[in-house]
């Protein structure tokens, strides 16, 4: 096996910004999010446009935090949920910057990143963006059914947060990303579209023993180890899944899909999911910690169920797939030198 | 503008595959393609199963080529047509190889050998794979109508080419990735669906421009500059949008899409589109031309088209993108020493 964690030298996180919807306001970190519309419309006609425009405004928030003009970018990493990932497209249409699309469902905040850090790094750009969305109603009506219909949803059912997040990527800053992991794309059998926790758990657990196991490190030499939205029904799964494997992440554990909603105020059954969900919890609750200092290193998984309605309906069981970011304050990102094998 | 022409010391393809179908086949490089099946099935039950099988044909045909194991890669760089990607997540599921999901239309093939030229340059990687799919009876009912009711196409129509291309990218070898510039994302209101050509024209026009303004170098020093699926209605508005620009690239100029068709005899309206277009002519006809040396250096440009149905029905116009390669025969790398800027 000739995989390897990816280090780099040179890749901060020196921007970021979020817009969210209704629920997302009114969960615990509510207060945390640039912007909401309780409408979720966005001032759109549509829900596809909506979500569009939560990525442009996203991106300009992140822009405008730091005083950049567009110009500055040299590069943007983007995707979503929709169908040929037409929220990013027609979303980022308004700025001149070299556009490359991603689709890694729910990872995709965590692969995006993992892109800017490693094209920044290596001295290809000097500022790259990493934009991504996801939108309740939009993905509802792609992946299930109509809001109209009212279906009744599962237990495991977790709720696509309304929400996009945006990252600018620059050689330094104080949100430092030093290591990456790439995840391969398991797939385990389960193939319930109602729960996805259960889909992406395996990717994720592979995803973290191969860091461990490659870097030497201890879930102990992390302030968090925290996954994009594996929500309560698949962080429960993943703990199980590692502890199988003789490592115990219970104390350090969280995952964005958990900490978004209130588990009993808000019924959303198994918590967050959709590329937002990762995506808007890193870019305003998590990176201002970061910053802070009060998360000195975090490990971060940007986790994606790679289905579609199509596959699900021909019998197809789910693959999931697991980024892994190593995210650390600056100050403390010399502390990773005795680590690096 | 800082946008910049990306360099690469060490990237080269080592290897090709190429999967076909029946009028792929059928046509004028027919013989240059490693696997053909005239049902299109590829003994899959669906045309998305057979999509992916292509996939998993092209890859490891690719790896068979120069006896490597997918251990020895490190990462793979995928993407496809359909909704959510799943000809490749589903395709490549059998290799346990660290995965990235891109979404570029039929862009895909130079977006994917553009990040592994980047990744193996930087000394992320050592093997790259990129590979890409697209299938015509898959993409006809995702986003046109099902096959059964034989609709008419209008003639400037394409006809999504049935096929995956496959490539291994390391850091030497005789077919150099020696430039690369990423495509910036281009909507002048063309909302026609059946005219992709002139939806992607000004993206491709927008590319090329650039790339002639920043390298300082004139068609003349390329045997060949070939576009991804314009066709022959979007070749030739490429043409005249540059011709308008004060560039004459009419000498140099070809059509993957008109390439693998014959005008005359197959009826194929407006030439070949999607994602395997690019792939199966680059991988099989071009990569071996330029490793015989026939062709010094060529401008690749993958040509995408990134709406969706929904948003054409939505009454969006069509947002185009082209990402450039400037591929060589190692031999004559060198020459490209006194262009570097």
């Amino acid at each position: 096996m000739q995989q390897r964690i990816l280090k780099f030298d040179g890749a901060a996180i020196v921007s970021a910004a979020s817009v969210v919807g209704k629920y997302e306001y009114e969960g615990p970190l509510g207060d945390c999010f640039d912007l909401h519309d309780a409408t979720e419309k966005f001032g759109m006609k549509t829900w596809e446009k909506a979500e569009s425009e939560m990525q442009r405004l996203a991106f300009n928030t992140a822009l405008a935090k730091v005083s950049a003009n567009e110009r500055r970018v040299d590069a943007l990493f983007a995707g979503d949920l929709l169908n040929q990932c037409v929220g990013s497209a027609y979303g980022l249409l308004d700025f001149d910057i070299p556009y490359f699309g991603l689709y890694g469902a729910c990872s995709t905040a965590a692969e995006g990143l993992l892109l800017a850090a490693a094209t920044v790094s290596a001295g290809y750009f000097e500022t790259v963006g990493a934009v991504t969305s996801s939108h309740y109603c939009s993905a509802e009506r792609q992946y299930r059914t109509p809001l109209e219909y009212g279906s009744q949803r599962s237990p495991t059912a977790q709720w696509t947060v309304t929400g996009a997040g945006a990252f600018l990527v620059r050689n330094e800053g104080k949100v430092r990303i030093t290591e990456a992991l790439p995840g391969i794309v398991v797939e385990k059998g389960i193939n319930d579209a109602s729960n996805m926790g259960a889909a992406m758990a395996p990717a994720a657990a592979d995803t973290i023993l191969r860091y461990f196991q490659l870097s030497g490190k201890s879930p102990e030499e992390f302030d968090l180890i925290v996954t994009g939205d594996l929500g309560w029904e698949g962080g429960d799964i993943l703990c199980d899944l590692l502890l199988a494997e003789g490592l115990d992440i219970a104390s350090r554990y969280n995952d964005c899909g958990m900490m978004i909603y209130n588990r009993e105020g808000q019924d959303m059954h198994a918590g967050g999911s959709g590329c937002g969900c990762s995506a808007v919890v890193l870019s305003s609750h998590l990176c201002p910690r970061i910053e802070r200092g009060d998360l000195r290193h975090i490990l971060f998984l940007g986790t994606g169920a790679m289905m579609s309605p199509s596959s699900i309906q021909q019998g197809e069981a789910i693959p999931g797939v697991a980024h892994l970011l190593h995210i650390c304050n600056e100050k403390y990102a010399g502390e990773g030198e005795k680590w690096i094998l």
